[in-house]
């Protein structure tokens, strides 16, 4: 098929791209036309019935969408957007480059509107409703729907005093949870990341059939997970980075995560062990995060050892001697700081908040603070990458 | 606003139109565009910080999408479409005439592709996850987000043997489910209609908010909800009727909701027994359904008066003397039939199975069943008409 690479490449990957095109001998278009193998399925990701898009083997995505009086009409994915092409019948049709596995947002562009693709289900992500896309992954089993016991995502709607307004949490109650009434469970708290909300955890995360499937095997103990919004948009929050303030060094400012902060220790902590059979206490309390999700359980537990015992860090920076150093209570407290990557994102040096994580975590576990430091293969800053930061993270937990 | 109408209009609005446009002395356009009042908001239903689509008091919609590179873009609701006009921006924007109260479904066209509007959070209705949009109703209260005791929707995963597949329901359960571990509570199965999916009634239905508004209120006992699927799609269930099955009277074909009412009884219904405090008797067993569901709930409860005491049929049809006679049982055991309509479906004689609901209705009633005809003001066949009959069949539930 048709494609032509487009807009949205840098000074980089353009050059190469250039090199690519020349040691081919091809332009890139024909010669990635010529390398597609035809093993192309409709992604699961899909709505029921629809065809496209579709992903072959090597994690292309074959787009399509009817459109038959459009003049331009783009897939735009990874940073990247695709020129498609239409045939007879107005319907246009393009390949991607092969896409990491896993789990990623795109949409489409007709004639210069970003619209969602008509063919997928949405997810929240990117600050927006849209379109998703899973490229098959082959580890894809430890998150797959099997017959197995199955806990349960509750949709928890309170009033939070903090924020004066009704909010909204997801809370997976893991399997048996209404059989034996009498136990109790630890719980962790899990954060989305920036652009996203309370519900990425439970439907892109997969957080349910991660926990359902450890469960099933033995390999993590049941207990309850309590999903929240801890959006930039907060009452009390910093607004979120602009790329000078990266730049500058100007941000986060300092107290950036109180009013998520405010809202978790005040309203929903409190309200959790009231309304679940929970063991409230340091020992059986973990949080974790992804991206911003990562970088406010790294503020919150440092500020709060008494409260949390267990913690998870995933693409949002680590831990520093420094950081514990000002926070002696930390040491003694923390039964397990889990710090992880996309290994993609190390390779791009995206380390976030607090140097070399890599480097931060080992000096912790020299230090005697019991660590564990992870890189998901072959994955960028995305939800494969967190899935399996959570599979990896989740039998170290109360253990 | 400029505003177009196009396509869609059936021989009788044309005629209505093209009326109206004689007695104003205007072009449509024109006069529509004269009458907007400037009272515009953004929906309830638009996306975190979306300013469009927006609607007025008399429950216009004024949409607005960029799309610079388009030469034409259209806005799709209640069977018209809108054309709307090109700013120098290449901002599209138009007005609707106006739309009833209450969850109206609709799509955007840009240059010939059917999309959903990026501007819009999505709900699964007429067979896609698309755009939808909330006009203010006057009732609106009623399922208003408040700050009063809240129940819960759980997704709730299970294997269907009947089905030999993973299958999904949501369960709402009352307020003070988790506290009192003691009590028990009855079931109501609640079912969405063709096109739909066991989303329907806990998102645009708004169930829980309704349920929890009403029970805050002491007008309703409280009880549980299962929203489980009953699509066309399902083993053993007919296909969707075409317009030649309809006009020609072969549709539904007998036993076309076998497949729902093999699901309902063998695994649904013993699995809630199983996993929820149920009061596991046909006294306490209620079923509704709104359009397909209704007609489910009709079939499904003529075939098994020993298993559901308490039955709603929203926009489904309704049951005759003739059913009753056929299913004697059925006028000993149900304690409440509740049957209703759109008032506007009544106007364009959509009464759907089993002859005029109110004569037929009434006829049940003078035969000493317990029964409820209920018309929604000026609503047709969609959501507000399904969220007040719930609104008024709850209450009448397990007295």
């Amino acid at each position: 098929m048709m494609m032509t690479l487009i807009y949205k490449m840098n000074r980089t990957n353009i050059f190469v791209l250039i090199v690519a095109m020349l040691m081919s001998g091809y332009s890139f278009a024909q010669s990635d036309q010529a390398k597609a193998v035809e093993d192309f399925k409709p992604a699961s990701t899909n709505q029921l019935g629809k065809q496209f898009p579709q992903v072959n083997s090597e994690g292309r995505v074959r787009a399509s969408i009817s459109a038959p009086e459009a003049t331009k009409v783009l897939f735009d994915i990874g940073g990247v957007k695709y020129e498609l092409v239409k045939d007879a019948n107005g319907v246009w049709t393009g390949d991607t480059n092969p896409q990491d596995e896993g789990f990623h947002y795109y949409q489409i562009w007709i004639d210069g509107a970003a619209v969602p693709d008509p063919n997928s289900v949405y997810f929240y992500g990117a600050s927006r409703w849209g379109s998703g896309i899973e490229i098959p992954a082959k580890d894809q089993d430890f998150y797959s729907l099997k017959n197995v016991p199955h806990g349960q995502i509750r949709e928890h709607i309170y009033f939070s005093k903090s924020n004066n307004a009704m909010r909204r949490c997801f809370v997976y109650t893991p399997p048996g949870y209404d059989k034996d009434v009498k136990k109790r469970y630890p719980v962790l708290y899990l954060q989305h990341g920036g652009g996203e909300d309370e519900t990425g955890w439970a439907s892109q995360g997969k957080t349910n059939l991660i926990m359902d499937n450890l469960i099933a095997e033995g390999k993590a103990k049941p207990f309850i997970i309590v999903m929240d919004n801890g959006t930039w948009r907060m009452p009390g929050q910093a607004a979120p980075p602009r790329p000078q303030d990266r730049a500058a060094g100007t941000w986060p400012p300092k107290g950036w995560a109180d009013g998520f902060m405010k809202t978790l220790l005040e309203d929903i902590i409190p309200m959790i062990d009231a309304d679940y059979r929970t063991i409230a206490d340091q020992g059986h309390r973990a949080m974790a995060g992804l991206s911003m999700g990562g970088m406010q359980t790294r503020i919150i537990t440092l500020a709060n050892p008494d409260k949390f015992s267990h913690i998870g860090i995933f693409s949002g920076g680590s831990i520093s001697m420094e950081d514990v150093n000002e926070a002696p209570a930390f040491k003694t407290k923390t039964k397990l700081l889990f710090v992880s990557y996309g290994s993609r994102e190390l390779e791009n040096r995206r380390s976030g908040m607090g140097g070399d994580p890599k480097a931060n975590t080992e000096a912790l576990q020299a230090a005697g603070i019991n660590t564990h430091f992870y890189v998901s293969p072959l994955t960028a800053h995305e939800w494969q990458s967190w899935r399996r930061s959570l599979h990896e993270f989740a039998p170290l937990l109360f253990k």
